[in-house]
């Protein structure tokens, strides 16, 4: 769209905003999708005073949710789209929490015989980025300003104060901050959230937020995994250590729910729920978006590639269970090996906290590069912000992580900052020694352990990448570059090919990539 | 296509046959591209008999072709598409040897009006497989036959013996054979080649054996550094190593070439060129579209994954150097901390071989999926037998792969097949103990610790997921299974909701996916 076009689609959207006040319609914003998360943002919205009104496909749900969550509330149901729609003032809000893919365009669809320029649509639900480009795009062209927003914090953050990540057409943002700030979660009085930036960038956000959330959960795994299988604790132990570990660095919701749910026993004889659950995980979604992005922008984002994984892994069950019959290696049988258990706990501690700090360097890195490939003008602090409270991965490491954004927005690395340098430096010996435990009694980290290779891999100013372009260039004379200074007679030229064998040829593979 | 239409096909493409021993083309088969794995295929071709008729855009090539290498050998240069066409035996057989992407295309489309019903296309570049799933079937509507075939090798392999993992239309294979099998590399006096299968199926293979490649440099990378970092080791002492291990399990193409880059020095001052080096390794390949269909296809190919993410960090150079200077750890200054040098040396052996039977466990787990997923039947031990000579990572070890799967071509995991177990089980003390001394001291060992990770996840017959699965369910609402036998009055049904807070309602989270 030319500046000139956007411009006019802005006066129209204006004069719309005139004839809105003359409309005598009562709904200040409108939801489809009655599922747990619609109907809890729905609750939200009129708690905080806001009319609502809500559209289901299936219409019986709307009058199931009328006559029992909803009753008494500023609610209105709605049995068709022209109703919704007409229940709107101009211009009108419209929030679809419906399953992200084609529902989402078949809504859309439906929608815009009903809507007039101006109006908004916001989709909450869990789109793919490059959805959210081409519907803000598309809808763009039609006067109808589109926001991608993110949602999270589940069935409770929903009720209660969801955080929410919100970017696309930023026209729509004065029309819609104030309804999306009071829903919204709050942490030390602000509100977690603001407005995202471009087209898809809300979703996107959202995407590597889901992504982190898989590798927190994760990292709790491992934990766990190791205090049970090597440490002999007891779901009620483990319980009491996460318990403590959330009073201190680690303080967050997933950390809490973690301590809740070792202590949740099954009422019919006592023992942990915990313990009767199938170990089998799925994995198909935003959290593989996220590593499928870290490869395709270059990004080394290696844990939440091994979260992603380590779901796969837990999917091949009956596989696993006959190879746990036939594969050989340590285990721990009978009485833990562990001596010192508070060191063992704190250890631990230390190498949770130490590899989380890794995932979110590496989410933030791949912010950084998202906004540079997509041209996106992203807010680092307001990122972190909204993910301080509301969502799943909320945490007081999320506040560190907001001041030393607005210390400095442009910051080029988490790592960089003194307080993460210092912390993970700290953290060290504890991450090193709970990765030495777990190999030596064989019991997989892979989070931890990709976390600290990352680690060790920053940190190094030479890696042996030197040996793989030699190796490149003596298959496929892909041709290699020198280290500063080591030009000379023989190492020539910006990238340079040798003849390594004294048989091939002296022509480099220009245009054909083996 | 219908299997009427199919038989129609075929019928038409055996009276080309006939027409073809009318014509008086002498070409048995032409290549497009002179680069130089073109160059090095058509005398390899050249080399056994074959007439073979020789285009590239820039027409200037053909000439300096025809002038120099190809002089006196049975090469025909062209200098359109039309002469070439015009010079080749009927069925038509052109190999592709150009840029992956939109220039096969247009080579596709300036080949069609020269072409008749049954020839056959061979697209012998490295493109991606769904491209070739699609050329595959946009060609068969028109009657002529698409080949996509995976070249490796490098710029040797093609001129004395490369690997062809030929894919796509079956029709085709009769025709192609004797040619593919006498240019192909020879093992035990079996080429290095066979049908793989249907449509984009040659690519596929092809595609994963260079993940794998992938993978096997980033286990030799990981063995230098830490001979050098660790071990302190000089390039030549790193030599002999590799000169030794070339002569054991690991005997292989790249642990040849390894040594042979160790060895070779700058003839002005006599330092190993490899140190001189720059540390950066592009990534945007065959390697990355393996990761992300591994993730796309949910299989846990880890090791790849971890090979392609260190590619991408050795690729932020100069952010790693500022790193270096900040970040605390570990690191060797001065004299090396091994006392029993050989014992490191052999540690060291068994980390890189049982990694390495990590990696291609991790391989053919992803192809028998992608059979699955894409409905291809793809022959195991016809894979191994291609990958086991002629391409970049042919070795002994694919010796005994190949056995291995003749033994039991439905194989679930080559970890099952006694070979492997004892290898593996075997080699883990010196693999733990390798990853032991590279944590400890501080060298990243990426690819060596997710594959350890991933042999205990696979052994493991239960995995933490329980708990992940559970914390999906507080949040939001997802619901699980039980371990079998342990269902009862609270835990009731397949899919099972917990109150775990008393506060959340009974809705579960049945439509939208948080």
């Amino acid at each position: 769209m030319s500046s000139i076009n956007r411009i006019a689609n802005v006066a129209s959207h204006l004069s719309n905003s005139q004839i809105s006040t003359n409309n005598n319609a009562s709904g200040d914003i409108g939801l489809i999708g009655l599922a747990v998360m619609g109907q809890n943002l729905i609750l939200n919205a009129a708690d905080h005073g806001y009319t609502v009104v809500a559209y289901n496909r299936t219409v019986a749900k709307v009058d199931e949710f009328l006559a029992n969550e909803a009753k008494g509330k500023s609610i209105i149901g709605a049995h068709s789209i022209k109703e919704l729609c007409a229940n709107l003032k101009r211009p009108r809000r419209i929030i679809l929490l419906v399953k992200a893919g084609s529902p989402v365009d078949a809504f859309i669809e439906q929608l815009l015989p009903f809507l007039e320029k101006g109006d908004i649509i916001i989709d909450g639900g869990n789109s793919h980025f490059p959805d959210s480009n081409r519907r803000y795009a598309e809808l763009g062209e039609k006067g109808i300003y589109f926001v991608g927003s993110g949602v999270s914090g589940g069935e409770e953050g929903a009720r209660y104060g969801p955080s929410l990540m919100p970017g696309g057409a930023k026209e729509a943002w004065p029309h819609i901050k104030d309804i999306f700030q009071d829903i919204a979660a709050k942490t030390d009085g602000e509100p977690c959230c603001d407005w995202v930036g471009e087209a898809g960038a809300g979703h996107y956000v959202k995407m590597v937020h889901n992504g982190i959330e898989y590798g927190d959960m994760q990292l709790i795994c491992e934990a766990y995994d190791l205090l049970k299988r090597v440490g002999k604790f007891t779901d009620k132990e483990i319980g009491d250590v996460f318990a403590k570990w959330n009073k201190g660095v680690l303080d967050s919701f997933l950390i809490e729910i973690t301590r809740d749910i070792l202590y949740f026993n099954d009422p019919t004889d006592g023992v942990p729920v915990l313990e009767k659950i199938l170990d089998t995980a799925g994995q198909k979604g935003t959290g593989k978006w996220t590593a499928i992005n870290a490869l395709d922008l270059g990004m080394p984002v290696t844990l939440i590639g091994e979260a992603v994984f380590s779901r796969c892994l837990s999917a091949l069950k009956s596989e696993r269970v006959r190879a746990s019959k036939v594969l050989g290696g340590p285990s721990v049988e009978g009485e833990s090996p562990i001596t010192d258990r508070e060191k063992f706990v704190d250890d631990l501690e230390q190498a949770l906290y130490a590899s989380k700090i890794i995932s979110y360097a590496q989410g933030f890195m791949l912010i950084r590069e998202a906004a540079k490939e997509y041209g996106w003008k992203l807010n680092n602090p307001a990122i972190a912000l909204m993910w301080r409270g509301g969502c799943i991965i909320r945490s007081v490491f999320l506040g560190e992580i907001t001041s030393a954004y607005r210390e400095n927005p442009d910051l080029e690395n988490l790592l960089f900052h003194p307080f993460f340098k210092n912390a993970i430096t700290k953290a060290q010996s504890g991450w090193r020694a709970s990765i030495g435990k777990a190999i030596e009694y064989g019991v997989p980290v892979p989070a931890f352990t990709t976390a600290l290779s990352f680690y060790d891999g920053y940190r190094s100013e030479k890696l042996p990448a030197n040996l793989l372009q030699a190796q490149r260039d003596y298959f496929g004379a892909h041709t290699f570059q020198t280290l500063p200074g080591k030009e000379n007679d023989f190492l020539k030229g910006d990238w340079i090919h040798v003849n390594w064998t004294g048989r091939g040829g002296n022509i480099s593979a220009s245009t054909y990539d083996a």
